[in-house]
């Protein structure tokens, strides 16, 4: 049996981004559950309804990687107490034009970071919303990290332990998550 | 194989609710795939955290009808943009004591009428939004339903057909999802 | 000239809330600016439509402390990421029957404590959406106090020195809002 | 006296927005209680914080127009039930960088129109929430406008008399609130 593949979307575009490295730090501790790939967002053109007629390339490169995936793991930090301009750029491209809802169905991982100790609770709050909305299954629970020096070591893994486990426990659930809504109905009755 | 179980939570204490109306008319809609019993809500106390070390009997009865559920369907009235007291109160106590939460892992389908073209649209986004963080599963999409006289028939079943179509879809989606999240993991293995 | 009247409203039904402490401090920290009381809300019957054609004597009561009040200031602890059942029935009572909502074009100062690192953040964000949707003026900005024993001192001031001046500023300009919000057009036009 | 300066925001991008639209129609209706003009924000790049230590020209000035502002009037279409990608772009230039807020202290009366029935109230409430953390001042209630043809008449005014009363009420008070609040606190003294 094949690994799920993920998409992995980080949601900002500063180039040393905490997110973009808590990421990295999470598609390593999931290595041995999903077939991870990220999902490029900063080179998306400013959402704009009139472009609908004829999608941009980057645009359609976006909603595909979106489509072919089996589960989705969004990384988001907090501006302004909701989501980053450009990842909500990225998500209304993927639920555009009316009727080509890239993200119907699709199992989502909703995590992040911020430096605060807020954390990202509200963005996470913001896009919870908006995903459940837009039909997405996400994985219940809530994962809040908050960033210092000491979450990743010198290799970028997760550097403490009760965080390590922390979060090994939800990469453990959206696995299972992501096996149960993607087994067919035939494999299912099989049973 | 039996039929999954459904606890339903009406989020009004009205007499003549018109969630109530249309959570009935749901569970006939459903009938050949759930087993479904309400769940009272309007006889809990307020939630207050000095009753936690010794819980009412009303909170230790609806907990358990929470916990011995396979699926939780709610039906949310809108008040003041949000979730009525009654239905916050009742998530609280099924919530609470800290390390008994009643909802991890429930799947849901929160839906609601209200009489205004806004629906219940931003009491299910608080909902939505509360219960994931709660670790519920939610079913993905959006189900605001305006009540007008004809939603209903004369029998109390959902009258327009367009409407009825609409929430079946839900209904035989939510039931899928209650399926897949309850098989155990030797089933699937078996698969 | 009179100093303007607060009601202070506390979204708590504990025995030893620490938002009702930070509330004794907050009203002593502003005790040259306003004249406060305490609105009661532990004793308001769950809000039900169907008791508005007779309103209960403590919502006759609670609506009328809310009437009189030049000023509303809350604070909210969180419950699961959202507000607090006793303090969303208070929302409730106040804001109808319809067309007998009591908070609007109030000027109102949001805050709340909670131990947890992430405040009363979401909790808060809730109540802000619900509150302007009522009418309400708020006062502008963000006050999340995490909880700790050093934040109040052996009198119940706040002891910490820092969240002393960050508060008092809140208390100044709220003051300040509440005098240019309640100022008449009269004495306006004379200046 | 000079009439009070509003700076129009318009959360869409769409050469045929209907928020332009409606935007229109307000600006005239208040003609004679402001002096308005619209802040462009599709020219802004995409918020990144990477971008802080050297300003965008565009940037600097969409800050200035809303420094110099008395008051800011936003209509904002609803996007996957929030902010537009394109509004929140702006909304985090406004808030940055750290320590150059832009909107504190602001009067805002926010509004919107869409075509389905429930009006763009979901992207109103999650702006809402982001503005008032910002620190902005709102105006009380909810202007939720559903878009048809006739809402708006041959010469771009308001068109449908109980709506074009409806907004009036919003913009006199809005036109109160800036006054009070703007009015400085010698002037007040005077009076």
């Amino acid at each position: 049996m094949t690994m799920p593949h993920l998409a992995v979307i980080v949601g900002s575009n500063r180039r040393d981004s905490i997110n973009r490295k808590l990421a990295d730090a999470l598609v390593r501790l999931g290595a041995e559950k999903f077939d991870a790939g990220f999902t490029r967002i900063d080179d998306l053109p400013m959402y704009n309804q009139d472009l609908e007629g004829n999608l941009p390339a980057e645009v359609a490169r976006f909603k595909n990687e979106i489509t072919r995936a089996d589960g989705i793991l969004i990384l988001t930090p907090e501006h302004d107490r909701s989501i980053p301009a450009v990842l909500k750029n990225a998500v209304d491209w993927g639920a555009r034009p009316y009727g080509r809802n890239s993200w119907a169905g699709k199992p989502a991982f909703i995590t992040g970071t911020s430096p605060g100790a807020i954390g990202s609770a509200l963005a996470q709050q913001h896009l919870r919303s908006v995903m459940t909305g837009l039909g997405m299954i996400l994985l219940g629970g809530e994962a809040y990290i908050t960033f210092k020096p000491s979450l990743l070591d010198e290799e970028g893994n997760i550097g403490d332990e009760s965080t390590r486990k922390f979060l090994a426990g939800f990469i453990d659930r959206f696995a299972d998550l992501i096996t149960r809504l993607s087994q067919s109905q035939t494999e299912r009755s099989a049973a």
